[in-house]
């Protein structure tokens, strides 16, 4: 079965979803983005996701081409055309096409929409969240503004794939001695029963999964600490995890080589793993 | 007259230039980029701007799609096709087309190339060259590693209207008390004779027009000197100027709000910006 993908208004064949060589976000990565999962043929933490594009899109002066109705209307209907049931739907916008000019086009110029799905069979059910990942540290080298989710999305490209070449699952960006976050993740360790985690700042992607799962973390009396941990600090926990929005929450049990607690899955991982999804499948529209 | 673009091998009118949205330059900013000058229908310094394209592919294990002699080829196809004397053409290769993943698709991914050109009548006759510009200084927090070409480029486009905004025509980006470069163009102050630019590193684009105007400083027995300087010596400064493909050499004459030296294009920088454009009409192709 061939996609159908949304392109600007139209439902399209994904061999014709085309956007034009001026569209600012292949010529400047003049755009932000959102990937929101679907369980069960339905979307987790919709209104998250929505908030924080809108949110990205107002740092960076560019408008809200869609209201959150009709964005969710575009997600429902690229479910129901693909046949989606677990799976991820990725949404780009960026400020639309003009001659190129470092300068922004006028401010009426439409900016850009486009939607695709991807199948993943058994998404909440990925055998990592059972052996846990391994990861490698790498600098952080990216631009200052992580809290806005554009598409400058190189580094952690590269970073994907030196964990690769190392032959780990995944890396963890360092700045100034201590973590940032993961390539597209958000990191956190387990130390006496304490989640420690990267407080919020410019520094990092602002986790809408990472928002939840701190917030069931505290529903069900755990105690969390918002703060940076260096790599050290964190091959010497009892465990460590990621989450994302595709990922859930993913225990960690390597890091640069080092094994993490027992080296499986720890507890408190495992157990808001289930948290986060019993409560997300809930929520989920 | 509606402008011819190449995309892929194919010439096309500029409303049918499109790229799938499954693009990595559209998707991850995984794409490198040139911009080669043209004077009287002919390219200017086509060899340096080829080299340092090589360069930005290799440092991203990107393939190169095409031969030198068949960029040249392409180059001189868009200036016939759009009957072009003066302007600029712009060189895009990416990854290519592979289903989203931070992961690179398949060695065998044929990289996109896309190329256009823009009318600039009178490019190398700019009133600003007369008049000098006006600059503000504005925090480098673009990734770390500037020397590539990537289109990563929503910073400096977001420092250009940082200037727009400040009524000044452009930004100098300023790190740990010192300035790296301009938004898309490399900086340069006169004091006592002596030319004084950011030296080479990963902190700064390495610039073609920068190369060729220091050699040609040199050769006019102009005393040059590669190290960073801060706003504070800038505007100390006698002279201030910046340099880049389409630019040429252009005077600065107000930092921050202060006047540098007398406040008009300086004798530095005027015979420079002479000079490069006499030496590399002569050497166009």
């Amino acid at each position: 079965m061939t996609r159908t993908v949304y392109v600007n208004g139209d439902y399209v064949p994904e061999a014709e979803a085309k956007v034009s060589v001026f569209d600012r976000g292949f010529l400047f990565a003049d755009g932000v983005y959102e990937v929101t999962s679907v369980l069960d043929g339905k979307l987790i933490d919709f209104d998250g996701h929505a908030k924080r594009l809108e949110r990205s899109l107002g740092e960076l002066e560019i408008g809200v081409p869609l209201s959150r109705e009709d964005l969710l209307e575009v997600h429902r209907q690229l479910i129901a055309r693909n046949e989606l049931t677990d799976g991820l739907i990725y949404l780009q916008i960026t400020r639309g096409a003009a001659d190129r000019d470092f300068i922004y086009p006028a401010a009426d110029t439409p900016q850009t929409v486009v939607l695709f799905t991807q199948a993943k069979p058994g998404l909440a059910d990925s055998p990592v969240a059972r052996t846990g990942l391994k990861v490698i540290s790498i600098d952080d080298i990216r631009w200052g503004r992580r809290d806005i989710k554009t598409v400058q999305l190189l580094y952690p490209s590269m970073g994907k794939m030196m964990a690769k070449a190392a032959g780990a699952d995944d890396a963890w960006m360092v700045e100034d001695g201590v973590v940032t976050e993961g390539t597209s993740n958000n990191a956190y360790i387990v130390k006496n029963g304490k989640i420690i985690t990267r407080h919020l700042g410019t520094e990092i992607l602002h986790g809408i999964t990472r928002a939840a799962v701190l917030r069931f973390a505290r529903e069900a009396q755990m105690e969390v600490e918002e703060r940076a941990f260096s790599i050290e600090e964190a091959q010497d926990a009892d465990e460590a995890f990621i989450t994302s929005a595709s990922s859930f929450v993913t225990p960690v049990v390597e890091i640069d080589g080092a094994t993490v607690g027992t080296g499986k899955p720890g507890f408190v991982a495992t157990r808001l793993r289930e948290i986060y999804l019993d409560e997300s499948r809930k929520k989920s529209v």
